[in-house]
């Protein structure tokens, strides 16, 4: 990563933000994300600043009646002590309301991928959960094994103390080395953040690193942390990868109300245990 | 594993339980370990059922003004943003200290196998952590890759799921993987089984099952779940494993009388993150 392309986006950004709370003063203003539409002037400085960085899919405004909810929820099961028969039941709820994926550790993926043959459901792992700390190898080894054995979405952990600590250039390898081999296999990659342990400017350069080691989505939280999504969070995610990278949130997601404001902030995907009460419209209870 | 050894042996730990509830009416009472000193009758019948599987080493009455505490203590830091100055400061304090080793999760191996050349203080990493539900596969590899960069010993975590769904072959491979992948590089296996997800029965097949696929020891928790030690989690453990096998203390040991209470129940090595305060004899704040 260039680091001086990673200033000019931050220092952009935050222009923006300052920008937007400047003119907005009335309730009506959603959000700072809204400048994409509201601020033309500063969009446009932000595509000058390259396209393939920064573009125009912030999804304000999407009418939401019009969308199938359940084909964006990856229903997912990660506690440590989910049983066979938990994750059974998850493959069968993900059949009958047809969502995108059920999300399960790598160890249950044989079976996910029995259970869920000739259906529309995915398989979907997770990668160097929940802390994402451990080696680039494993996590390599991890991904290879578990697209191996079914996984068709890969959702994977950057290394949050490396950020930290500047150190873009392994960041973006141990990223690059998942989504590499998710590609051999036509198989997807969400790279997750973990929002909530990130400031502003930590959540803009992950995002960067992200699209630039060629993550098809990125993702706000693992569950397992201190916070889930928040919609300004989608927001800036969304607005800092563009249209050609996904958003998927997750963490605390329990009610269809919650899901709706991610996806009106630009979320592409939600990811949810209470997903069946999501679709029904009742509240769950799931803290994923 | 023979399912009907597992059987036996929780048979005979509820019943000396029992006994020991009968018998012991005063509060001087330790608790229900100390069958194996007030019961012998009990405890031949223990050793009747297999010397290698029951063995007595409770670790009871030990003066603990003879140990050097800190020689038991792995110096941990696991949290996902830790950072690179963070792991250089740990691992000056274990050399200060002469703790027993630095526990860092596995991307920051090389930088304390750099930081502790030349010292007494070993590098041990986690594995399949917090959650232990990832691939066998994975957590082989995870491990050779952590013990070719510098690890010398390896905390892994069990695959709780499975223990719960009663596949007790798959939860003995997974732990005989790593444990001879240590052996190899004769470094040191601990097996975190994760006792606030269980109960008494499925704690005692899970160290039955540690110790049955090489454990060096097992230890009581990841610091990641719903709860840490407890001195009865320690003496059953120590109960149950004997005095081949150690047992490691972990998760919500915040002070000097933590720890002592610990080792006094029969630990063998305490995992925390205050270990400064428990040698010192202040009060730390971690929660690991």
């Amino acid at each position: 990563m260039d680091n001086s392309v990673i200033d000019k986006v931050i220092t952009q950004a935050f222009t923006e933000k300052s920008l937007h709370q400047f003119y907005c003063t009335t309730e009506t203003c959603a959000g700072w994300e809204r400048n994409i539409i509201d601020q033309p002037e500063a969009v446009k400085k932000i595509i000058n600043n390259g396209a393939d960085r920064i573009a125009a899919g912030l999804g304000v405004g999407r009418e939401l009646q019009d969308l199938s909810v359940a084909r964006m929820i990856d229903h997912t099961l990660l506690k440590a002590d989910a049983t066979i028969d938990d994750i059974k039941k998850l493959c069968s709820e993900a059949r009958d309301y047809h969502f995108a994926s059920v999300c399960i550790n790598p160890a249950f993926v044989p079976l996910a991928d029995k259970e869920l043959d000739g259906t529309d459901v995915k398989v979907c792992t997770v990668i160097g959960f929940p802390l994402g700390a451990t080696s680039v190898s494993a996590k390599r080894h991890e991904a290879e094994t578990a697209l191996n054995e079914g996984a068709e979405e890969i959702d994977m952990v950057i290394n949050i103390g490396m950020l930290k600590s500047g150190e873009y250039d392994y960041v973006f390898n141990d990223i690059n080395q998942v989504a590499l081999a998710a590609k051999k296999r036509n198989a997807v990659c969400k790279v997750i953040i973990e929002t909530s342990l990130l400031t502003d400017e930590e959540k803009i350069k992950a995002c960067l690193i992200a699209k630039k080691a060629k993550a098809d989505f990125v993702k706000t939280s693992t569950g397992f942390s201190t916070g889930g999504a928040t919609a300004s969070d989608v927001a800036l995610m969304k607005y800092v990868v563009g249209s050609s990278v996904g958003v998927k949130a997750s963490g605390g997601i329990r009610s269809r109300e919650d899901a709706e404001a991610m996806i009106e902030s630009g979320a592409d995907r939600i990811g949810a245990s209470a997903s069946v009460k999501i679709v029904t419209g009742g509240v769950g209870e799931g803290n994923y």
